[in-house]
Parts: C-alpha cells; structure tokens; sequence
C-alpha cells in the first residue's frame, strides 16, 4: 500500500488532463486527499498499511472487483456512479454477514489515457457511498493498466454477534426481504435498449442503494441466514438453500411490482417479475428469520423454507409451486417467464 | 465476494485449455478448492463474506495491484512467481507494520483466453507464500477482463504491540535492514538483456522472500520506525525521514555486496550499489532502532538517524556523506552513480 501512502504531504496543483498528464504519483496525492476518515480508523492513508479497530476481536472481510466493459461503462455511469457502485456492492457482502461496514480499502488500475477527473469522481462517489454505510476509506494503491479495474475490500464488525450465513435457514422460516428487487435489471433493460427513462431505474442501476442497516438489524431480529442479492432472487435464494440444506418456497402474490417496472416492462415487451426474480445487483437482502419473528415494516414477507424433499436434481427455490427455470449451470438461471409461463 | 464462494460444492471434473472453455465458475471452484485455511480464519470462503480473528481488537490492512505488462509478465515469470510475489508484497507491508500476517483475500481478473493452468499456478504459488508467511486465503473475486490483473489484500495482527510507523525515527537511532538488497533489480536487468543467469538473482526477481517474522522482532526490539523496502532503499528511507522529520545518513562501507550481484554487474557494464540503494521488490524490511538496542544478527546497521539540517530542499538521505542522486519527483530517485559518481 506504499504508493498511495508515501506522497500524501505533496498534493497540490491543478488537476486536468489524463493520468499520463499529471503522472501516477499526483493522482494518488489526490486521491488521498479525498479519503474520508472515521473513528473506526486507527491508522489512516500514509504508511505500509492501515489500522482498523475491530472490537469484538474478529473483523469481517470481502473483497469484489469491477471491469470496465464488464461491470460497468462509461458512457453508461458517471464517475461517481462506478465509485458508488463499487462501494455498495462490497458494503452489502458486510451486511448480509449481520456486520456494521467500518471501512474500505480500494485499489484503481488507470490507463495513462484516464482522465484524472473520472479518477477523482469516481474516488468521490465511492467515499461518499462508504460515509453513508458509516465506513472510512482506510487506504489504496493506483497503478497503470490497459483497462479501468477497481478493486475494492471492505471491513466490518459483527459488534459481538454471531455473523448470519447461508447455511442457517430452517424449514419453518419466512423468507423476507429488504430493498428493491429488479429496479438495476429494469434500470440496465432500459440503457441496452438505447433509452434513459424511466429515469428512477436508470438511477437504480447505476447507483444502488442497499440499506445497510438492515443487516445488523436482521441479524438482532435473529435472522438464521442472509444473502445479498447480487446475482438475482433465485440464484441467491439458491444458494442459501444449497447451503442450509433446504428448499424455499416464494409466492408470486407477495412480489408487488412498482410502477416504473411495469412502465418499463410494457414499453419494451418484457415482462417485470422476471427482473424482480433474477435481477441482481440491487443488493436487496434477504433473509430468513423464525417463524414468530417480529418483522418491522421495512422487511417484506415472501415466501418460506422447507424440507429438500430428496436430493435429487430438484429445484431448490419454487415460485408459487413452480419451478422458477431451468437451471444452467452455477449461477445462471433462463428467465422465469421464459420457461414457466408463469410470470405476473 | 459472492462469486468464489457461491458455488464451492460444485468443484470437480479436468480442468484444462482456457479460462473461456471451462468458465468463470468452474474456475472459481476450483480456485476455492486451493485455498489455505489457518487458526485465525473463523469463517472462510463460502459466503458473503469471510471473518478473520482479530484478537487484540484492531487488524491491519493493506492492498497492492498486479497488472500484466506492468508489474509482471508471463513469458519471464511463472504462474506460481506472480501468485508467490503478489502475496509477498501485501504481507511484507504487514510485516513493515510490526504486525503478523494472518489472512489474504485475493481479486483475479482472468480473461478468457487465459489458460486455467495459468490460473491454477497463480493461486498455488500465491496460497504457499501466505502459508510460509502464517497466513490463511480467505476468500476472494475472479472476475473476466481483457488483461491479467491481481489484487491482494492482507490482513494482519498486532498482537498487542503499537503499530510501527513511518514516523517515528529520532536522531541518534541507527538504521538497520533485515534482506536482500538489489538481488530483485540484478535479476530484472539480467532479464531485460535476455539473460537467464546468475539464477539467484533471477529467482529473487521472480520470488522476493520477506522475512515477516522480522517485522514482529523489530516491534519486540522497540523498532522507532519501520519500511518494506518496494520502491528501492533510498526512496523508502527518504519516506521514513519526511514523515519522521529527520534525515538518514547511509554508510556506503556498511554494504555487503553479494558475489552474484558483482557478476552481474560486470557482466552488464553497471555499478552493484545502484541496484542495492535504488533496487527496489525484494521486500527487505529497513528500520531505526534506539542506539541501545541490542540487534540480532539477522539485522544488519547500515546508517544512523540524524537532525534534518533545514526545511529548504535538501537531501533527506545521504550516502558516505554525499548525496544520493537528484529526487526527480515523488518516488524517483535517479540512479545513485549516475548523478554523484561515487558509486561502490
């Protein structure tokens, strides 16, 4: 973590131009600069390695990466959108362990042809996503590389409680969720197809907004497994079988589709449960919790956990009885509607 | 982190040809499957998020980047070199802390055509450095793209002690280094003319080993201020003297060179002292301690802390007296003979 530590004292100047303009080591004064602090930093931007309190004696770690081209692109998202983004989804892994997020570490690979001012705003967007989350920005690295890469790692303190994984759904749970479901799919739907409206969903994709409250939250309210949702409802919930050993049942009824997914669904021939059931990167937790948990408002009832009936090839997650798709390999399901006829 | 930790049951199967053939997920699988675990993982890949040990309350942490082309190239590295060097850097920037490395999580990013043998190397050599080091892998992305990229984040423990910083070197204290110097730039300008020998110094180009229990020891011997030294000897030690206010002056009689890097250097028409002060890669640790400190052998004094003369632009290291080169920007140095002749 040198690089980003050794100047911190030199920043200064105007910073325009490109990467290779203003050279690696301005950049990484910048970015410095811009990082924002809090009490869970001991030890800030400035040495080998930063100092981040974890109390409870453990520290929850998670590490994600986005590509451009692959994860986003930028003339798609804002600057800050990347940085918002890139922030959020490592936020999210923090929270669905029922862990407060104290801070991250980032590494941003920039081409010489970057221009310093999408640098910058993306170090803006994702500090101001981790200060929503509570989280400092502890430290970095910048290095030059063909292609945008961002690389985050996020920290967090589970604050004494046990952490929340997927192994731990019971039959008998609900399965609940909290944040929306599909609006980044109907969001990326809309960019695709050449449109920027609805606005509301275009936003949703390019910044999500995960609540990140709700996992230490969930886990208080004695959440038995949580997940967030970055690979959509059904590959999510899939997992979370898989690992508890279960099934899952949701009721179609329980999804109530917002109006700009219906909006956009009927404008471009779609139908919108399917974003609801397979879209990801809404970060949406999910969680199942016993029977007689006292669920507040926030958290949406949508289905239940039950026995694997046998452990033959059968579907692990049911959408009012049936089977949501076909499963095609790890992590990849076929639209909902596509198979089961079943949507809305 | 959802993407490694997704689907670890689902490994199996001959795992040949490229990243595209058997795709991300079976790699993933079998990335996972390679993983090391240790005492201080309480919960390691397969979930959100992992969740290390932190037992005195803080965790140490820190990011590097490797980028293909940029800090390695396959054709003079192998697989098991960059994974071994991309741990070592992170966990030397733990050791530099005065803290014990307890845990890595690590980013690929993998384009298709990359051959999974490839992959698979990087992961073995990466998992062995942090088991040599004490360090559990704890989960991690891989993720596709267009250029191989690597990104490591180390965790590590205090235990106890007070971090050993950048700034806390006080006239009177003698400056000491633990490791190699120049034997990783000896071998990279072996490399850059085609050559293949002196192999030492090849194989310490292509596997910096750190000592990282030298970190804790020096924290023990009560370490004023502590470097891994990755941007080169002088460079590193003028960091530690501008945060700690002070000025360093190195005796040139104090270095040992090594038999192979006077080889190489005759071989090439250069100077071995250029590669031991500007070398940097090789991760030695350097560090001031109390005059009074009894230093094992391990440690070897090569220059003292003293009063920094003004606040004008002077030189924050000296060598025999002279000064090193001229600073052409943050983190460069020219090389030392280049500029004061009085090299060796």
């Amino acid at each position: 973590m040198s690089g980003v530590t050794a100047r911190r004292s030199r920043t200064g100047g105007v910073l325009v131009g490109t990467v290779a303009d203003i050279g690696e080591f301005a950049l990484i004064d910048a970015v410095v600069s811009r990082l924002p602090s809090g009490p869970d930093v001991l030890l800030g931007p400035g040495d080998d390695a930063a100092v981040v309190a974890a109390l409870d004696g453990r520290v929850v770690v998670t590490t994600d990466v986005l590509v451009e081209g692959v994860h986003f692109r930028r003339d798609w998202s804002e600057p800050a959108d990347v940085g918002h983004k890139a922030a959020a989804q490592n936020l999210a892994d923090i929270a669905a362990m029922g862990a407060r997020p104290t801070a991250l570490v980032v590494a941003l690979v920039a081409p010489g042809r970057l221009e310093v001012a999408w640098a910058l705003g993306f170090v803006d967007g994702l500090a101001a996503e981790a200060g929503r989350a509570g989280a400092a920005v502890a430290g970095g690295d910048v290095v030059s590389g063909d292609q945008v890469v961002v690389s985050v790692t996020a920290l967090g303190s589970l604050e004494g409680r046990d952490p929340v994984t997927r192994a731990g759904a019971r039959p008998g749970d609900v399965v609940a969720v909290r944040g929306r479901l599909g609006w980044s799919a109907g969001g990326l739907a809309v960019l695709s197809r050449g449109f920027r409206s609805p606005r509301v969903l275009v936003d949703a994709h390019r910044r999500p907004e995960p609540d990140y409250a709700a996992g230490p939250q969930a886990a208080s309210l004695g959440a038995t497994s949580m997940i967030d949702i970055s690979d959509g409802l059904l590959a999510d919930l899939s997992h979370v079988a898989r690992s508890s050993g279960v099934a899952v049942q949701l009721e179609i009824e329980a999804f109530d589709i917002a109006q700009p997914l219906k909006d956009a669904a009927a404008a471009l021939g779609r139908d919108p449960i399917d974003w609801v059931v397979t879209g990801g990167e809404d970060h949406a937790l999910v969680a199942t919790f016993p029977p007689d948990a006292r669920l507040p408002k926030n958290w949406s009832v949508i289905g239940a956990v039950v026995d694997r009936p046998d452990l033959g090839d059968v579907p692990l997650v049911t959408v009012s009885g049936l089977p949501p798709g076909t499963y095609t390999g790890p992590g990849g399901w076929r639209h909902f509607s596509t198979d089961s006829g079943s949507g809305g």
